[in-house]
């Protein structure tokens, strides 16, 4: 992993708003844990598509600063041309709204992260099981060693892509709102409000007789902190 | 509004999954207004980017099925580009975590919308008036009528475009996990965890006097209702 600081290129460099862009490697990987889906660009013919998306990443995978992995159905429309072409990730976790005295200055708090590069597909089976045990454990941390190994008829239905972490940008805006000098004479309320996701309580299904495992429990627990 | 159907083309016709299609726009009206933020593809070149945006909807807008509105930054890189090709504009809500007995049925509950097509530049200053005031409500429902109307300055600075409701299509998953028939002779938990946004205490600026308005209350309490 040789890329520590973001935005290599000028594809992935903010136009505008430079001083939302946050230079910090660290941060673009709290955004990664912290968000549960992505959006996958893919230029379909004349048009772009765009496809919400389970994801995991691996700080130290083989690519170049890092791997982020997607998988997908093998009969999925978007998987064969995805692998022809440099595609567009975005991770976007939206923090609050920001309601100024003015319209103008009303924003959203985010952090989003914008990757670019041409995906590999992962054929090494070993890989391959891995990301996928990586894409489970995303999203509830520690389950895939609790999980049977998938079957060969389950991994031959699924594929993976692996896209490297290396050509990526993060943005960021958080705090109050902003304010032009004459915004001071106009009268209103102006603040933010944080958002933030939290679980519920699982819902057991019908055919299990085991409780609720411990480790779902803590993650619905840290979902649910401020 | 002529659409009540949604997908009237191939390319917002999903390829597989079609179980999970929702061939309902009143399901795709309650997406887009649950929904605070928009992932828009546009093609830079040879490859495509995803940017997450604000947006609002007029069900009766001028444009067939209805008008999606995105604002930008005048200086926004993507703003020029968008106007010359077809864009793809996608929302998506995370309803849930799935967890199954395999890796190979973890999945998410969601609902998410694709809208595909050429944007057009809103000129009319009345329009642009008003899609901007649909931005700022559908952040929080009646605050426009409360802000000073946007200077010569701010909309100048401002662009707006407005998307055809027409070309969209929608899928969601609710509910459990899937069951292969081998599956219930696995053991382990299984079942899933429901998601959703809540809202925290409002952020009074240090400069406002006035309380925190009833309808920001309101929205706060509304948004953290299971």
């Amino acid at each position: 992993m040789t890329t520590q600081h973001l935005s290599p290129t000028s594809r992935t460099t903010p136009t505008r708003g430079r001083n939302r862009q946050v230079d910090d490697r660290r941060r673009l990987m709290a955004l990664l844990s912290d968000a549960l889906v992505a959006h996958l660009g893919i230029v379909a013919g004349t048009h772009p598509v765009v496809l919400p998306t389970a994801f995991a990443v691996d700080a130290a995978g083989p690519d170049d600063g890092g791997t982020l992995y997607l998988h997908g159905s093998v009969a999925a429309g978007w998987l064969v041309p995805a692998l022809e072409q440099d595609v567009c990730v975005t991770v976007t976790e939206l923090d609050g709204m920001v309601l100024a005295r003015t319209g103008f200055h009303h924003s959203m708090n985010y952090r989003s992260a914008v990757v670019i590069g041409r995906p590999r597909q992962v054929t090494d089976l070993a890989e391959r099981a891995r990301a996928l045990d990586l894409i489970v454990d995303h999203m509830m941390p520690g389950r895939a060693a609790t999980l049977p190994a998938p079957t060969r008829k389950e991994l031959a239905a699924t594929a993976v892509l692996a896209l490297p972490l290396a050509e990526a940008s993060m943005k960021q805006r958080a705090g109050g709102a902003s304010l032009e000098p004459g915004d001071l004479e106009l009268t209103g309320w102006a603040g933010h409000v944080p958002l933030r996701r939290v679980a519920d309580e699982p819902v057991t299904e019908d055919y299990v007789a085991d409780p609720v495992p411990e480790s779902v429990l803590r993650r619905v627990a840290e979902l649910g902190r401020a």
